[in-house]
């Protein structure tokens, strides 16, 4: 048991990494119930459309027709502040956002400059974000 | 020789999360040796042009004039699914590709996004992909 | 204090990840002392402009009138060179870095393909860069 300690953080901070990764791959596939198991169910989101509880973000995500036809989330690696053995971290994500396909007339691709800030928390074992803010760097 | 266990995870995940990063610069340098040693001999290839050997695709490689004058392949950070000691992972990794300066004429840059699904092994302590699946996500 | 070792070592390949995320966010945010604080104090820098010490480097980037309103440092996950137990490593990171927002007239938004080449040192606990080189890989 002695290697516990060690082998304990590597794994949380995998664990940490691969988080945004899903988010990624949950969006790009529009699988909100994949989005929605990121997220303590009383998780806040503060988006590009304001302030919502995880419950409200995930209807108007299902409820809305997608501007575009497919997505690739394009993530950089993210600035983790972790101290050892604690049950709250910061992730701090760049990631570019490829939206492909306009679904509206007059409509192109676009690329935005994403940044998430999310205040990840472990609760039964279960590392989930528990408030993630969105900012807009930039679009093209 | 207690703390083993923790350290060589540690050293595992960097091995992997460094193939990625390898197979990249071995690619914009057109070097194909050195992006064959990130596959095991008998791997197999499904990319953008079929299914193929390792042998086949590195042939086919080294033999097709390229299309632009250079690329840079910018990997995000792979989503990792590895058992602590196991010698078997995956590896889920999206990419974007920047094509540079086509050298056919009517040809400008190209950006692709890439999805790239591995399988990896580990065989006599040696890390490589045994198995590749090269997803186009989109094309600009 | 047998797992020292595998934290350690864990903990160092963190920091030396972390920092060029560090050094996204402080470019992005035109913070030349946070840019600084990246570096050891006899820093050289082989940069796009030359190769100059750390000193005349910040000087440089205080003094000259940005050419557009904003950028992001979008970086891939580094090559990391770090042998268990060592206090230099290198760090080879692709980076796409968009600069929005021409401030002079007839200017556009431009996309950066850049390759940081770090030799990063442990002096006193503290990880820093001692020596960057920088390539420019392509500009559209």
């Amino acid at each position: 048991m002695s290697d516990e300690r060690a082998l304990q953080h590597a794994l949380d901070v995998e664990v940490l990494r691969n988080l945004g990764q899903r988010y990624a791959r949950a969006a790009d596939a529009r699988d909100y119930d994949a989005v929605g198991a990121l997220f303590h169910p009383d998780a806040v989101i503060d988006g590009l459309r304001g302030s919502s509880t995880l419950e409200d973000y995930l209807e108007l995500s299902r409820n809305t027709p997608p501007a575009y036809e497919k997505s690739m989330h394009v993530l950089g690696d993210p600035l983790i502040e972790l101290e050892v053995g604690a049950d709250e971290a910061t992730l701090d994500t760049y990631a570019v956002v490829y939206q492909i396909g306009a679904t509206r007339e007059g409509g192109g691709n676009s690329t935005l400059g994403v940044r998430y800030l999310d205040v990840v928390e472990r609760r039964d074992r279960d590392w989930r974000i528990r408030r993630r803010r969105t900012e807009l760097r930039f679009m093209t």
